[in-house]
């Protein structure tokens, strides 16, 4: 991939992969992009514009081969290997995200939970385990460790970031309600600020009870 | 507001909302458009332009009040009123949601959760209880109920969205992995599709390889 492809249409591509996959579990082999169109709630034009960044994959009069553009789409958002991931923060949240069985079918594979409340530690989540977080040096040290999910209060969040960046992470998910400063390190760091969303929802309530 | 304001704009606010709250706190009074540029590391000519679509705030050679700024941006983001908000899943998600204390500090009162387990009903998360999910209809009809966040499977959410809206829920946060169907009722829709996030993060893991 030489070519610049802008983050809003990287940012729309899960969700096309979502719904194709959703296709092919019903049985649909090919979509018109109107259909998909319909669908999705977005334009066809949309839909071409966004899929031919990456080289088009449809046919004049045949539509969409749903398989072929599913996997298409999977190899651009690196979803053909493997990648390793761990939780640091073993609350709610962390455990809300082991327990999301999807992501092992998207290839992300829960290696280990970390976190420092005792009472925890040595519990296992779908078989993996809690452990203290004195372990986490070691543990990353003997284990490839591809993704850090950082599900602890924000006090912690930067410290533990560099921590997990040193240690050779490419990547954080980052939960926790601050924006971290490693992004110079060439790490890459994807931000679920879940109170951001809300005020983004807050703000949409105001403006719809305006316009009635 | 009268005037067109871009989503991409809107969904800048909460991190400006999130800044300021911060400088306030640390007890800065004012600051330039160019200091708050490279604290959030963004330009200041994006800041300036950012700010001016709700009519500037700034003075120049002053730079920004921010406890004023701080206390406009929040009016905006229609945070000066409390919203009460159910929860309906009590799973990890759920709970994790209901324990996130900063949502009371922006107005976001929860009210009740709901969900199927019998084991969970009667539970007490901060002094708000979980109910049966058959209580639903009930206690939308003798509670206002601004916000229901949605923490349930995928294959639940789509029914349980039609029936918070027919009670009268003003918007919907949905952690489900689907697309609500409910758009064209004039429901705020809020998505924060985990999976998504992650497709993300794993397409930038790619990406930084390939220029490695």
């Amino acid at each position: 991939m030489d070519k610049y492809i802008s983050q809003a249409v990287i940012r729309r591509m899960p969700r096309y992969y979502r719904y194709l996959g959703e296709l092919l579990e019903s049985g649909v082999e090919r979509i018109s992009s109107g259909d998909l169109s319909k669908l999705m709630k977005v334009t066809a034009s949309q839909i071409r514009q966004d899929l031919n960044n990456f080289g088009g994959f449809g046919q004049q009069g045949y539509g969409y081969n749903v398989q072929y553009l599913y996997e298409e789409i999977g190899k651009i958002l690196g979803l053909t290997q493997t990648h390793n991931i761990i939780i640091v923060g073993a609350g709610n949240l962390g455990l809300a995200i082991a327990n999301y069985m999807k992501f092992d079918k998207l290839g992300f594979k829960l290696v280990a939970l970390f976190d420092v409340n005792p009472e925890l530690i040595g519990q296992k989540i779908r078989g993996v385990e809690i452990r203290p977080i004195e372990e986490l040096d070691d543990f990353c040290k003997n284990n490839a460790v591809d993704i850090a999910a950082l599900t602890l209060p924000k006090a912690d969040a930067d410290s533990v970031a560099h921590q997990v960046v040193k240690l050779g992470v490419k990547a954080i998910w980052n939960f926790a309600h601050v924006d971290l400063d490693v992004a110079t390190e060439g790490v890459v760091i994807e931000n679920v600020h879940l109170s951001d969303s809300l005020m983004q929802l807050s703000y949409n309530i105001a403006k719809n009870s305006i316009e009635d």
